[in-house]
């Protein structure tokens, strides 16, 4: 039996969507069970055998600073969804909050794992061959050292293989080129201790990947620091949608083009259906002593629901000890001199 | 009259493409002259009363190295062209070759301009808005101080506004959320410092503005370090491709998609003009003392001859007397701490 927390509060559209989302994941998986976690009488429409409500009185609101989170709403959703993490009662937990805040909470709550000075964030991006790459870091770390960039090649390699069944996939270091002469000196440093890393078998590194290589799926886990992530994922969203909607103006134009998308209608939903980044909602908060995941806050059922999936599959196939014990084999390597440097201010941002 | 140099040997096509952009480029402006230099072979069928070829011996490869260009190839068609611009032969250098070639090349020969350290590339990115946004610096510089970005920020004004005739078009600072406390330390300072230049009159600054905000049209110009601009700019470029091939396999899956394609075709082709990157190409090279333009390396007779559009537009609207004054203008704000530092290596790619 595996068991999740559900911050039912959370993202966009709060219970209506995440309530929605639970019963089709319970049916879906019969050795599920799910804590719901939320205002009870929120909840209270919602029976199933293997489903419980844990009462939380507070919600952190999509624009709540971190304080509010920490220190000001101590009976939120997110904060009990968490918690049960901790005291073991749930072997994940999954939010659709607000991003800064669950982070800030999660690495409160459940602390870092020996060796990791970073939690960082894992998120899949679909590409041309038709499965996702996994990029990371995607917003929690403004600066990166090296080491941090290494840290976080050992925990996307964990969690590839928990939830692709690729036992050693690869990972490439975002850069300005292929040739290991580019790049600035953390970059370049980091391609260095990226290959020490694939010498002592701790990692499968590819070598230098390009912005392009994400979505032509040149390698299955892509490092850059959160800064980078973070720009690079809101940018292809905002391309994504530009296209998108060039799209649709097009084809709502006359009452002649409207007739074409109709005779088109099944080639542009399929294509529409390849597109959906809905499928591969549900990004990983890695390094924290305990499997959290975070949906997108405008996710609809089907969207909340890949992310309960991923949370169960990550839970399952044993995420927590696959990136422990990577982490712990790699140590020689983390234990550079930037390794015990105190972690620097965290900013997140959805 | 205004005088273009071309480089008629670079890029992927050579001559075939860059003679027939420049054929179609002159019927379109008679006011124009055209030195075209290259190998007088390739070159001789050409003529024109308003072109000459000017020779070169050398070309330089997409794959030289930034040293082959400049001390080996001494006689080169892309060291020729700019030496044209130099020398005031011409007023602007145009070329589809090696971008880390042309960079180095440029800073050899026409030098950058007083309160300049480092030079940037300036890419027009469409937007929602049905324009462009223009992206700084896309690939030149890798590690960047605030100064570095102010001066982007300035440059890129002038382009703006020689180009499209704004006067003080809008500039925002890419960064990882809206408000002022995010971001790494430089990009913070950078916001500071181009706050000041707001408030100075040197810029119409914006704010902070995210990866999404490029393709939504939300400013004139975006403002980012070397590094991320490049990852943007090759994440996009690798999303758009994806996203045509899935559309693409999708019309082409069965003689019924194919049908529905042949329907849809006036959308289709409606649709792909309105995402077609050709129509954008030229980067402007800003912070020379000269005028130096670079078509994308794959350019074809439409791409290139937009490339000698924007070159010859620029030319005519001063873009050098209008950067020049700019960065006289913001001259007190630029001597801050970093300005004078030697500028450091540039790693450039295409």
């Amino acid at each position: 039996m595996t068991t999740l927390a559900v911050d039912c509060m959370g993202g966009d559209h709060g219970p209506r969507v995440t309530l929605a989302a639970c019963r089709q994941f319970l049916e879906r998986h019969p050795d599920a069970r799910l804590l719901l976690v939320g205002a009870p009488e929120a909840l209270k429409a919602f029976s199933h055998p293997r489903a419980s409500v844990v009462a939380a009185t507070e919600v952190v609101t999509m624009d709540d600073a971190v304080e509010v989170a920490l220190r000001r709403k101590k009976d939120s959703s997110m904060r009990v969804a968490l918690q049960l993490v901790k005291d073991g009662q749930a072997q994940a937990a999954v939010s659709a909050g607000n991003t800064g805040a669950l982070m800030a909470l999660a690495r409160y709550l459940l602390k870092t794992i020996e060796g990791i000075d970073r939690p960082a964030i894992a998120y899949p991006m679909p590409n041309a061959k038709g499965g996702a790459t996994t990029v990371l870091d995607l917003g929690a770390n403004v600066d990166c050292t090296e080491q941090h960039l290494l840290q976080f090649a050992v925990m996307g390699s964990a969690l590839v293989s928990a939830l692709n069944h690729v036992d050693q996939p690869s990972v490439g270091l975002l850069n300005i080129g292929e040739e290991v002469i580019k790049g600035s000196d953390v970059i370049k440093k980091a391609g260095e201790l990226l290959r020490s890393a694939a010498n002592s078998g701790d990692l499968n590194f590819y070598g230098n990947v390009e912005g392009n290589d994400i979505f032509k799926g040149t390698t299955d886990i892509v490092v850059c620091d959160g800064f980078v992530g973070n720009v690079l994922l809101k940018t292809s969203e905002g391309l994504a949608t530009m296209i998108g909607g060039f799209l649709k103006e097009e084809f709502s134009r006359t009452p002649l083009t409207k007739l074409a998308a109709i005779v088109a209608y099944p080639v542009l939903s399929a294509f529409k259906n390849r597109v959906d980044h809905r499928r591969y909602n549900g990004a990983a908060l890695l390094g924290l002593r305990g499997l959290v995941f975070k949906s997108h806050g405008s996710a609809d059922e089907f969207a909340f629901g890949q992310a309960l999936g991923r949370a169960y599959d990550s839970a399952r196939n044993q995420l927590l000890d696959r990136v422990q014990a990577r982490i712990a084999h790699a140590r020689p390597l983390l234990m550079g001199p930037d390794a015990e440097a105190p972690a620097a201010e965290t900013v997140i941002n959805e």
